[in-house]
């Protein structure tokens, strides 16, 4: 049962190197069931604050620099939805990161907007890089229907985009330029990790507070810096999207949180960028393991690489990501956050312990010492190969409403296609509704389930087939 | 600070008869940041479930008699909004309960939907009675173009439509019965209550669990047993809705509750039902107050009454609603759940003590023997002035997306809202963006702010001000 196994799992020995980011540590006690209340007199109303939550939210606001901000309990999904429905007119048109999180796709989806694209560059390294300044220009100047923009910094695997120049950028054109920060509400509070989006510029920033602070799953924030953006706009669509009965719960570990970085946020930053750099150090001398740093961007598309984010690169090594990832979990007792392609990730916060950093360093010591050199084709490679720019046929609202069939691999090769498939984790998308499927996709599909990558979306993986839209069955 | 003051709380000898329905009792020990993780291997996956979240949503599913249950982290809020998705095409007709909650008018507003209403009987007692099923007949036969029907059932006051009849209503048109049955998730355990809408014929059910059960805020189900609803159009939208980082404290606890239910559920629930049996006895020869029974609406149209509701009626004192409320909380510490109107209405729940039902009930008695008879105008009688019919200009969607200008009350006499009017609790719309403004609606209003109504969506209530639409903006 889940219950039970959650609680045993928290007795075993095996270090969180992935969310949420109090890494089960007893930061704060709390016992759920007694501070779980519903809005009664005294304790405000989340979607109206004018109390002990509008102080709250007032209290993040100043920490962070925002404006205004938001307390979510539906994650940052919620905050995604909200600030794109506050952003963009219905039928509007939206610049978007193709890299983003489903959410962003999802509020292009519910808000029947038009989609246009910014292509994240492909590294030597091999991950994604940042958002160019000049391809949002481009993109500004090709597509007058533009509303908003949406870039989504850091990715997943640190890399952070150059917020100031793209939200200048986009100020000339007269629109708000939107910021998914989810892997970033550490941000700004150390010189070793990147400034926060919300202080260069960016009108409204969503922060997952649970994925890098001492936070509980679910909470996140949004806040807003805009002259484009209304508040009680924004406010209009989390009461849609966000639920009715806030959980006192979540909110109160916000507040334990925003109180923690606020009264011992130098010390736990100082020490944990210490821990970091030492874990840096120790490892960049690696053989045949390389874990990931700035300088291994020299020349290329990344404005800033967020240090928390620890990738494993096992490159030139036999391994891929996933093994790498499973003989860190199986020997080591280390779990990873995620693999792909051909790297592990870690994520680390101000809650990590000496211990875990040493852990990981002896681990890939140990895994340098014995494996053996790259052979086969590099998963690296393949997955940037399935994030490459596709065909777009019809609107996402368009397709994601019209009747699929399921047909085989053969068969989709020109077909448009009614599913949005992506590589979980990190869920992007690599082939949306609307989009046509190419041959290549077909292939590299094909290469990916060779890998075990872990698709999503596919309807019949063993079978091979996959959902194409059809029009006759309207 | 929002944690100090919760922990103070529940620190108090403040008896609690309000959401959750756990009642802050210790019956689960919990660490929140012990049992908080992420989706790590063999932890499955709430938006793409194979393993343990599968099994515990299909002992879900078989505890209520549904063919699938889904687990929900954003409360009723998510599933009324998937529902409602799956089950109504984009710019589809929905027949639905005058008195249902904001998220079904959300949905409403998202998918552009045209929207019948069904208007609850007004009973003698005065609250809110059932929807009439030979209300949903004419309505069904006067308007061709219904994709579905959505009915509140219980109401917050615990009045129960006769859903067995309406679903058969329903299902000749070859069409789905949704159900909110946000306060009805203790329904079908024990003779004493009402059965529960999944075994009577409903396509789609949505509990709210933290309601009325042992479970944390935010943690609801939805049922499916339809023909006509795929499981998988569900299972889309509640990823569009639902945050991709679902807790585990959450969905913990959960699991526990639905195994309490299944180990103690009957015992539970017996001497639950026996206390609640006990107050009802010890409350009905009270003088002046009144406690609203099962027996109150003979005759009238509710099909059945949920006793965990304990409605008090003040029609026939001097006090009204709000102030028994507050006497019962400042002199009694006994928090009620809210009031409205003539009473005041106390939540109650498997995990009560008879400390609590003996302190209420000696409050009450205390109350009636000082309580000076009725005088002024009936509050009650104007809340359900407030809830009478409007008439709909505008679609409720194209309303929400036009341009508002607030003016002063006078002058909104015949123009369109531009919001959505409230009483809260409990949060029901008594003014639809798209309804025409007319006098009495103005007059209605005036009082409500004399009887300190809790009214949400008013623009500015100290100088009398409302948002209309504006046509000339656009």
């Amino acid at each position: 049962m889940l219950d039970f196994k959650l609680e045993s799992y928290a007795r075993s020995d095996i270090y969180p190197f992935h969310m949420p980011g109090h890494k089960r540590q007893p930061v704060f006690a709390m016992d759920p069931y007694a501070v779980d209340i519903t809005e009664i007199d005294g304790f405000d109303n989340l979607h109206a604050p004018e109390g002990i939550l509008k102080e709250a939210q007032e209290r993040a606001a100043r920490l962070y620099g925002a404006g205004r901000s938001y307390y979510l309990v539906n994650g940052s999904t919620c905050g995604i939805l909200a600030a794109i429905s506050a952003a963009v007119p219905f039928g509007g048109g939206i610049l978007m990161s193709r890299n983003a999180h489903k959410s962003v796709y999802h509020a292009a989806y519910l808000r029947h907007l038009s989609v246009e694209y910014l292509n994240p560059c492909i590294t030597q390294t091999g991950i994604q890089g940042a958002v160019p300044v000049e391809e949002v220009r481009r993109k500004l100047k090709e597509n007058s229907d533009i509303c908003a923009v949406l870039v989504t910094s850091p990715t997943y695997e640190g890399v952070v985009s150059d917020i100031a120049a793209i939200s200048a950028a986009v100020h000339e054109y007269g629109i708000p330029l939107l910021v998914d920060e989810a892997h970033g509400a550490h941000f700004g509070f150390h010189p070793a990790f990147p400034q926060t989006a919300v202080r260069l510029g960016a009108d409204a920033v969503i922060q997952s507070m649970h994925k890098v602070l001492p936070s509980l799953t679910q909470t996140a924030l949004l806040h807003l810096n805009s002259d484009y953006i209304l508040p009680e706009t924004v406010q209009k669509y989390l009461s849609v999207y966000e639920t009715s009965s806030p959980s006192y719960v979540l909110m109160a570990g916000m507040e334990k949180c925003i109180r923690l970085l606020k009264e011992k946020g130098e010390d736990l930053f100082d020490a944990y960028a210490a821990r970091l750099l030492k874990f840096y150090n120790e490892t960049k001398q690696l053989k045949k393991l390389h874990v990931i740093q700035r300088k291994d961007f020299f020349g290329e598309e990344i404005f800033d690489l967020d240090p928390s984010k620890i990738v494993i690169s096992a490159k030139h090594t036999k391994l891929d990501g996933t093994k790498l990832f499973q003989r860190l979990l199986s020997e080591f007792h280390l779990q990873m956050e995620m693999s792909c392609g051909f790297y592990a990730l870690g994520m680390t916060s101000i809650m990590d312990r000496d211990e875990g950093f040493d852990r990981l360093c002896r681990a890939l010591w140990k895994i340098d010492s014995d494996v053996s050199p790259a052979e086969e084709e590099e998963p690296g490679r393949l997955v940037l190969k399935l994030y490459a720019p596709k065909e777009k046929k019809l609107e996402l609202y368009q397709a994601m409403d019209l009747p699929v069939e399921k047909i085989p691999f053969d068969q989709a090769v020109g077909r448009i296609s009614g599913s949005m498939v992506s590589i979980y984790p990190p869920g992007i998308p690599i082939l949306i509704p609307g989009e046509k499927i190419d041959s290549d996709f077909i292939k590299n599909i094909r290469k990916s389930i060779l890998h075990h990558l872990n698709l999503q979306g596919i309807a019949d993986i063993r079978n091979e087939q996959i959902n194409v839209v059809n029009f006759k069955k309207m």
